[in-house]
């Protein structure tokens, strides 16, 4: 089981900073807790499709990168969290506003970790699921020292 | 069977670049075939994870794309497509240098295509599969008009 | 959406015994709702792999036709539905006793439908989560009449 | 890399008929090498769906086992294999006649693999694919001993 000393919200905050293409992306942290994550995402232009809907890719990242971190809070000190596969279904088209993701871990595991990814559209009227993912995420031991 | 002449290799790169999600990540397209699309994107600090690597959400965003462009050879004019759903492995970790993307539609239809998608990390002296993708794409009928 | 009196629980229990591999695996019908379906399975030997545990296949099986159950409840009469995809984790060894599952649509459509899965292995004791399973079933229109 | 003298043919006859559901299923091994297998099946009525196709839960129960068969050839003597997930894409219904399934390794690992099952309903004048699946196999560590 995880010791969440290792992985703080603050730590959790950093750690969003340190990946660049979330940065890029813009996606957020809001809450941490054994197991859970959520992120959220204000939707901008550059998030879009041709169509003017945001695009699958960044909901897949949403849902691929939120279940890491939810995957992270169960695993041992030292060891790392990579994404081994995921599946994602697009419900509705999601608009502009803000985009909210909540990952549950179904499964801990020494190898790997099952996880639940939730993608909500929410505005100031209406909160809607766009999308659903179950992800796989490896569970890395840390590098052996001589 | 789609009408080609609908979506020209020029009409492609216009419908890349009016995808602005496409443009922000710098997904370029390559080539265009009945049911085969073919893109690229040189790897930059942005498109990284914490840990170097390319992020799943790039590649992921790259397989869906691709297919997406494979499928709309394939349909009728007028009507649009639109993903419903992916699964992506991540096989091996992406380094620096160019991914590319090569999209096959395994399965046309009226209602959806299936089409798989494989990601390679290519250098001047390696090409290696570092992801593959099974996408479905809904086909979408024109609105009909009064 | 779905005309109820067209799917009653007695139909259902039907159907599940007009398709002949589902009486083969002996899959039974437990409740239907709207957009929701609940079988069960008594475990057999010869449900089994050769560790002892239940096959995948028998899971996989039960998650994608109780999902297909839980979208025929949401199509209009003369519909047809028909699996497109699944994809299903494998979270924990099933054992002896009994599987449930329980399929609810997340989404409901003209075209198809999306519909989760959730597999339970069941004894005096216990009830363990076993498999979980995203659903995407194709809404088929009736066949036209001259 | 696999020893392949730990998985002959033979014993891959052998493996098959001691997975009671296999047996069950009449699914039987056709061939095997490094990282590949091959497979088939008879279609008999008990494996339709009620509109007379085969069942989307034996293709998977197909593409499932055969992919794991695969897998068992890469991995060292005393692991295990287990299915960690797959998705499948239904292409086509598949009829009465043979059903075969050809599964290839994409990626060997020490801690899973990812194998690709391609399924073909084969009668006296066509072979069609009729589902495509990406199925992640868990390798187990052999049990430790004191």
């Amino acid at each position: 089981m995880g010791d969440m000393k290792e992985i703080s919200t603050d730590e959790l905050g950093r750690i969003f900073k340190q990946a660049p293409f979330i940065e890029y992306l813009g996606l957020e942290p809001v809450s941490l807790g054994l197991g859970e994550c959520e992120t959220r995402l204000r939707v901008a232009e550059h998030h879009l499709q041709q169509d003017g809907y945001v695009h699958a890719g960044v909901m897949a990242t949403m849902a691929d990168h939120t279940a890491g971190a939810a995957a992270a809070t169960m695993v041992r000190p030292g060891e790392l969290v990579l994404s081994a596969e995921f599946k994602i279904n697009m419900l509705r088209p999601a608009l502009r506003g803000e985009l909210q993701c909540r990952s549950v871990v179904l499964k801990p595991g020494a190898r790997f970790c099952v996880v639940e990814s939730e993608v909500r559209s929410v505005n100031s009227e209406h909160s809607t699921m766009v999308a659903k993912a179950l992800v796989t995420i490896a569970v890395v031991p840390p590098p052996e020292h001589p």
